[in-house]
């Protein structure tokens, strides 16, 4: 691309502030603040730099744009708009913010192409970029520079920097030498609350640097001094950060540069008075045809540096793989079926932490697209194995991620990887550390990404640890997620289910909860029961009073429970549980056959009884609502009153 | 004190190690390596800098001590026997990590005093350090340095400072200019996978300076260094960042500086192996009689710095004032009364963000240890009144903290200010992001402490922003955290109520999920009824078919559906349940008479219905059980189906 003037872009940017101005004052509701502060930054992104075709978002060696700072949504909107995307149309950005509208108050992946993620939850965008980036290099080191030779740019805001997340994001980015993510930081000074010296006096290109980024800066309204730095940061081979220093609201004149205009309209008058002061005359929602073909201009010349990867494609053979691999299927054997098999021959009495690293091993050597981790818990996790070599800065074409003590990150990188596409992210924790990421796993079913959360020491089971590592109410807490599965397999065989169904939701986020300790087998046969969320384990011999619900490390317990009853003459089913949002997914008829009316209903699991009551009515809740406690586990389970001793006369009571 | 040899000190640090490797030994389970390769740099803190008395754990002028790397739980149990605390005994330690012992397998302050604080959760106890520094700040321009002139003083490992929330803590102590704060960093360069540089490259001194903070680094194995090195940090103004350089296991001949040492137990050749090498000739949990009465001349010298502080205390007009807030004990006035009677006299239609702000008014006017906050949304959650001036460097004696977008490091320094003492905090943010901070209000409940999150914009009432902050499952998962009150209150009064029960409540946390938008009085009286959680707001008038219970936002609702239902010749109470927990405490009489058997009880709230089975059976569950949308609050009750005309065909199927 040939540089243009500063007489060009300046309105294309304007096109931008005006577009951001009218929609929020429309919607009465939006933030004007930062589409109009970083239009000129943007502009010369999206005109000089990105490698995108608004004629085909889905192109897998697009570069991705990441709107951190999601809140400013005008900003993509208009930008995908005036780049000739076939969505959003204007008509979409009239009614910004209105239920008919994809233009929604924060940039949804699944309402728009060219939204590569959903971002508002501060922090997530830059660290869900990481892992895009992670995933380029990796699909780079397998399919070439023919097929994957893209870069990943973001525009975040203070809110992104200042989070958190934004320490283990970019310690990963760093660690990982990813020269090619490029953060755009909208350094105007302002947060909600006011000057950010309010709350912060750090130096942030000191703390990038501390972490081997490069940085530099340039003034955000000179259209020059932007293309330096973004050429200087697409140059080098470190993740770059740009300090670009706005006006927050550039263009609204007398709101500029002040925390009012970051979230509110900026009314009627002051939008009369930004037109005035930036001379644009058109009316609201229209782009004048000389600068709207300046823009469409800019989108189209994607469209030959497209065709000519789709050239090379066909010429490569690795092209075909890529391309299922984007697509998101699974290669015809995953090494489920055999893995079963070897299951029925030889049933393990094992954690099923260690069921999940046996399921692991069969399936990463027939799944070249997972590519594992752990928050630095690998060996109680359970999550590498012999085909994952280490993702290394040298070895970009490892599976298996040393994510270090960043939760949060790991969960919002897998994120961008499942994003980003290729590749089929999973990733270990203690479930107690569920805490520390979970708006990240509620971010992975929101934007429906298949994205597998490995947590481990599922209850009090971990037993001497103690209560600040013992989940009580996670597994719950986590169900209340919407479109999330939770899996808490009793066994080597619901555990390879699990895995096997978590891979199989092409759509949709996976949570295993599994346990540090030892479980007997329960199941000895290869139908896949876990697809229904729930299925009669044991039936009653003698006539059926009662039936146990239970899931994982207490499946076994209910096995106890039931034969004590039998062998006081009463019936008793049990019923696993392993995930309850398949089990709401089944036929009303399957559903009530479990739970027959008739009958006494009682829950065992080691965790928060609220809940429950939704299968059980008014029957038993046995489980643990309080703190634990630190202990052997068998002394715990006792203490807590889960062993068969204590829950048969409880059952006893109630038929009585 | 005087500067003791290295032939004193180094059986003293001996024998930390000797009970650390014991201990973890005998239990089978626990982490030998972090007390092990910090006992020097421990023994040298404990003997010559930290100011306490263990014969009076609870003098509100000691020194803070805090494990932030609470897996090496036996480093601080060692320490408090040595220098003579009342608990633990040897006994005690012998049973490290036993349902009997107060030596868990991470230190909880509600088992040992001494313990400052439960850790575990990495990252927490230097974001706790920074609350308790900053309370202690604020409680010495508030009482003088007669009073309040103490440090705090943290160990910490690679996991606190890898965690996103070291950014967040370090960051607002660094802009706090908190210079009474010191970490000493256990720079050992091991985490559980292996080498720290598997995963991270960082020059964590230079992010520290990035950040405000004084930096320095000793050998964390030479006694004279390591005095060196903390005279430094506790002279300088800025918090101080102190690189310990460490051996992990230090003592361990063969395993020493190794990843495998870190939590599991040395084994008997080991330490055979280990008694030789540190010419360590006592059987197990056995301190040889003239090296404990090193440690226990130590321990003592507090006494009289303990006993002159007393001293100044007895002739200071404001200790008595000090003495009631550290006691936790409110004012006889709050303002409570006199406020709820204004409320009488003009019941406003308010979001009950906004009757937080004049409940807060009013209370903080009265309640002067109450200490605010937000994350960086102050105009949002309604959290700043008149008698809440900004706490900053130059103003300590300030009672509002501008905590930026740093949510779980708001959450955990509030808990550190509580535990402190003589400050009750709150702060607030959006519900959603009680995501980013969930493990924080998890450790309010753990520990016991007085902490009041004021969570506003509680459901998809906050309208255009979208699925992204609206929460759904959030006021119902944090129903599932032990310990937790979480008050969704209806109307002005109820607010009120709410905050009054949060701070009557010393000994545990309370959530306030609040609106955006506003609702209208629903109560006109001044008896206290959320103090029973629930309570029949609306009788019936024909005969009771019906019983809908809702909370906060939905209460309206409820009445006008039970209107709608009398209209049509149907009796219907509606039931106000601001507070589960505080209803699960009443008498079971209490609870059935507003539960009847005979009738269809139906819920309505907007977020997800997972829970509420408890209380309607099989009745009718009204809530949202997806994500939700962005559009005007407005059209979405009327999408979700949460309007008077969508509900009550609903209800009319079921009881016709």
């Amino acid at each position: 691309m040939t540089r243009e003037s500063t007489e060009t872009l300046a309105p294309m940017a304007n096109a931008i502030r005006a577009l951001a101005m009218d929609a929020v004052q429309a919607a009465n509701s939006g933030h004007p603040g930062m589409p109009m502060g970083m239009a000129d930054v943007a502009t010369v992104l999206w005109t000089k730099f990105l490698k995108h075709d608004p004629s085909a978002p889905k192109w897998s060696d697009r570069d991705r744009f990441v709107l951190s700072a999601g809140h400013g949504s005008m900003l993509i909107y208009a930008l995908l708009h005036l780049t000739g995307y076939e969505a959003p149309t204007m008509d979409n950005i009239r009614n910004f913010r209105q239920l008919t509208s994809p233009c929604a108050g924060h940039p949804e992946n699944f309402l728009l192409e060219g939204v590569e993620c959903t971002t508002g939850p501060l922090g997530q965008g830059v660290a869900m970029a990481v892992g895009m980036a992670m995933a380029e290099r990796h699909l780079n080191a397998q399919f070439g520079d023919e097929l994957v030779d893209h870069k990943t740019w973001v525009v975040a805001g203070d809110g992104c920097l200042m989070e958190g997340l934004n320490h283990e994001a970019i310690g990963l980015a760093g660690t990982l030498k990813l020269g090619r993510l490029n953060v755009l930081w909208d350094d105007n000074k302002i947060t909600i609350d006011g000057d950010t010296s309010l709350s912060t006096t750090e130096d942030i290109l000191g703390r990038y640097t501390a972490s081997g980024w490069h940085v530099t800066s340039c003034d955000g309204h000179d259209f020059a001094d932007i293309e330096r730095a973004l050429a200087e940061a697409d140059a080098d081979p470190r993740p770059s950060l740009v300090a670009c220093h706005t006006v927050i609201g550039k263009g609204a004149p007398n709101k500029q540069g002040g925390h009012n205009v970051h979230g509110s309209p900026l009314g009627a008058d002051e939008i009369a008075a930004a037109r005035e002061y930036l001379g644009w005359t058109a009316a609201p929602f229209e782009i004048p045809a000389d600068i709207l073909a300046n823009w469409r201009a800019a989108g189209a010349s994607g469209k030959s540096v497209r065709e000519a990867w789709e050239a090379r494609a066909a010429g490569n053979a690795k092209a075909a793989e890529l391309a299922r691999r984007m697509s998101g299927e699974l290669p015809a054997d995953t090494g489920y079926d055999a893995y079963v098999q070897s299951l029925i021959a030889n049933p393990p009495k094992v954690a099923t932490r260690k069921s999940s690293e046996m399921a692991l091993e069969a399936l990463t050597a027939k799944v070249p697209e997972m590519v594992g981790g752990s928050a630095d818990l690998t060996g109680s996790n359970n999550t590498k194995t012999k085909s994952t070599a280490p993702f290394t800065p040298d070895s970009y074409d490892g599976r298996y991620v040393y994510y270090g003590i960043r939760e949060f990150g790991m969960a919002a990188a897998m994120n961008g990887m499942a994003l980003h596409g290729g590749v089929i992210p999973y990733g270990g924790t203690f479930l107690m550390f569920s805490d520390y990421c979970r708006n990240a796993v509620r971010m992975s079913a929101l934007q429906h990404q298949r994205v597998v959360y490995v947590f481990t020491h599922d209850s009090i089971g971990l037993g001497e640890d103690g209560p600040t590592h013992q989940p009580v109410e996670h597994v719950m807490s986590l169900r209340m997620i919407p479109n999330l599965l939770v899996f808490r397999p009793a066994d080597a065989i619901e555990t390879a289910e699990a895995w096997a169904l978590a891979l199989a939701n092409k759509d949709r986020p996976s949570v295993l909860a599994l346990t540090r300790q030892n479980l007997p087998p329960v199941r000895f046969d290869a139908e896949m029961k876990s697809a229904k969320g729930a299925y009669r384990l044991v039936s009653a011999e003698a006539a059926r009073k009662v039936v146990l619900l239970a899931t994982g490390s207490e499946v076994a317990l209910a096995m106890d429970v039931a034969a004590a009853l039998e062998a006081k003459g009463i019936g008793a089913d049990v019923v696993s549980v392993p995930c309850w949002e398949l089990f709401e997914e089944q036929h009303a008829d399957y559903r009530a056959d479990l739970l027959p009316a008739d009958t006494l209903k009682v829950s065992i699991e080691a965790g928060v009884t609220l809940g429950w009551q939704k299968y059980v009515g008014d029957g038993l809740t046995i489980g643990i609502d309080t703190f634990g406690a630190s202990a052997p586990a068998e002394v715990l389970f006792e203490h807590f009153g889960l062993t068969t001793d204590k829950i048969v006369p409880q059952i006893l009571s109630r038929i009585s």
